[in-house]
């Protein structure tokens, strides 16, 4: 197991107070707090080793590129690609998959073709979609949910016809916690002779991620979620998908010729990688992954499952209060209601005011909104820094909440 | 006038050796340094103030979320926009003119239309044009320069014809430092009816620039190259042309409302702005353009046009170095290729070994070496906290390889 009071003290934000009250940092799910030596590192980065990349034939240029290449392989590991190239650095899961969609999809999929898509998804892997079947008539078929919250494979499976040009699914859902079995949806849809993406957004903070051994084609990670600066991530694509891909930025580094009359591409993954990157943000991600992988991933998931679990029964002690989402090994991720007429914005406020910080709204997940009947929840999420006693204090304020507003 | 030596004490890395000489930073048109300042603020954004924007409603994302949209305020009056709303949000040049070529010029541009572009543009107001030729048929037409690397705004509003559609210009070439009469330009592509796009990743830099008086499109700006954080950066587009543009991303934050069905967009500038942004990142760049404006842009200009007299007098007194670009009132970047058999590469590793910084090669500008004749060329590049010591140190590096090489 993990030592939560040291990692505690690796993050500097985590000793601040709120509103004079300790801080209760519940809204891992928007974004991650960054441990000191991912701060450091961009710090660092700045203050002593900042020159652009690839570019120069300086000592610092040569510095920066060696750093910032570096983290390619550290993504590798993370998730387990067989192969560095097949890691192509983004901004984030939103760029990941607009990639996929403006570099994989836009060239090959025809009116009528379909992409299947689960309920549960997020913005970020619906709105790409819905470009295509505004601009170019793609279709979109919808896998819902089970009462529970869980995704059932086999009816993402069987959503696939012979349309179908694609499966964009989540690995863990944002407002359920749901894990969803991409392992068996990849099994399944490879028979069927079809790619899947995987929206690794959430669950690559939680859990160990082996792109092989779920077999996706595609695997979106953003590196906020990850303890790593904002603006920083990657997207693992395999070779035979990017060999089926256009680019999508232009710009420098991209290219390997530039005249009047044309454009000679650079090899991947450049070739997806346009203009001058977040050399110090992916810099900043190397070191967190080098962090969370020195805790170990194992360690990660066991400590959240413990809380997830003590959260669990907590919760369910609370009988005026309505937990979305109990498919069978969720993530500590604990979108909720209040019976009666407290909207999840005035329980979010007041929760702050003891320093608890959870989020409110629609999660950007419109469609399962919609499909739940609500309009919002609250939602708590936890990560590898949170603890028992933030369990109860979250308890305690919803307490509080029930008592003003029942 | 500016005081440099203040100036210079607030650019940590400007403290340090490299191969064991002060380091002399010369590739300020590949990267600018950051001021402790800008750094501190990223610093504080991680360990004290971090949280996702506009998602939460609790103490720390509301005052990231002020911090981050405080920027926009910064870059209006920076640029001298009408509203602050015309500021969207990228991560660098790159990514503003491809959400221009993606966003305006995809849906609107035909087979057989033309952009105009200058002969001198970097690839990033290249390749996406590229694109839309690939894709689509759009017709590049390109504008020399003049024998001395200076740009005739008229035979920019020459290649103006029927069927042109947009003309997209730097302001400031990053490899001749020429400056581009872009008010002369749009004036005449305006009385056509043609929009004119600027790339102002140079000219942002050293120059004030008023969008208002130059009466352009779209002017997009970086930065990295601002003194601010690396995947920042900004694009200023007039509120026409944004009515004119479809959603360039699709992701979190960009809508109103997704359904199965489709999706309802927000208001400009968010519709342009997809999934969680580099919010650290672009608080650091408010702080870089609150510097530089604290400096004054005209002292910072002034400090530059004294910088670029005196490496133009020194320089000159070379007669075995050819110094491409004499336009009037050029910008302090020379590029320049020895006589001889020593490529730009050996004598940049030779300045490096001088803790001199230089770049050498194509500067992201294919068609400006063809018509120019040359494979590569060295490029020394000054900003505000150069010196003129510096300038002698580059001179003495330059003896140095002309006695090595010739």
């Amino acid at each position: 197991m993990l030592d939560v009071g040291k990692i505690r003290a690796d993050f500097p934000i985590l000793s601040r107070e709120v509103n004079g009250k300790p801080l209760v940092y519940l809204d891992n799910g928007a974004s991650a707090q960054k441990p000191r030596a991912v701060i450091d590192a961009v710090t660092r980065g700045y203050a002593e080793e900042y020159a652009n990349v690839h570019r120069g034939l300086h000592y610092l240029s040569n510095l920066a590129t060696d750093k910032y290449e570096g983290v390619r392989g550290k993504l590798q590991r993370f998730l387990n690609a067989a192969h560095e190239d097949e890691i192509l650095y983004t901004t984030g899961t939103t760029m990941g998959i607009n990639l996929v969609a403006y570099g994989w999809g836009m060239p090959q999929l025809e009116s009528g073709d379909e992409i299947v898509l689960s309920i549960m998804e997020h913005h970020a892997n619906i709105v790409p979609w819905h470009f295509l079947r505004e601009r170019q008539g793609v279709v979109i078929k919808w896998v819902d949910t089970e009462a529970d919250g869980s995704l059932d494979p086999q009816a993402v499976i069987d959503a696939i016809g012979p349309r179908t040009k694609l499966v964009a699914v989540t690995h863990m859902s944002n407002v359920l916690g749901t894990v969803v079995d991409v392992s068996a949806i990849c099994t399944g849809a490879r028979a069927k002779g079809v790619p899947v993406l995987v929206d690794g957004s959430q669950a690559a903070v939680h859990m160990p991620v082996d792109v092989q051994a779920i077999g996706c084609d595609f695997y979106a990670v953003t590196g906020h979620k990850l303890y790593g600066p904002s603006a920083s991530g990657a997207i693992y694509i395999s070779r035979d998908r990017q060999a089926e891909m256009r680019p999508f930025m232009g710009g420098g580094d991209m290219i390997r010729e530039v005249t009047r009359e044309g454009v000679v591409y650079n090899d991947p993954p450049h070739k997806f990688e346009a203009g001058t990157p977040g050399i110090v943000q992916q810099i900043g991600l190397g070191v967190a992954i080098d962090y969370m992988m020195g805790i170990g991933l194992d360690n990660i998931a066991a400590h959240e499952a413990a809380l997830r679990d003590y959260a669990q029964t907590r919760l369910a002690g609370l009988n005026w209060i309505s937990v979305q989402g109990h498919a069978p090994g969720k993530g500590a991720i604990f979108s909720f209601v209040l019976d009666g007429a407290a909207h999840a914005h005035d329980i979010s406020t007041v929760l702050d005011q003891k320093g608890i910080a959870v989020r409110a709204g629609q999660h950007c997940c419109g469609p399962l909104m919609e499909h739940l009947d609500l309009t919002a929840t609250c939602r708590a999420s936890f990560a590898m820094y949170n603890t028992h006693e933030e369990v109860d204090a979250l308890i305690d304020g919803l307490e509080l909440c029930h008592d003003l507003f029942a």
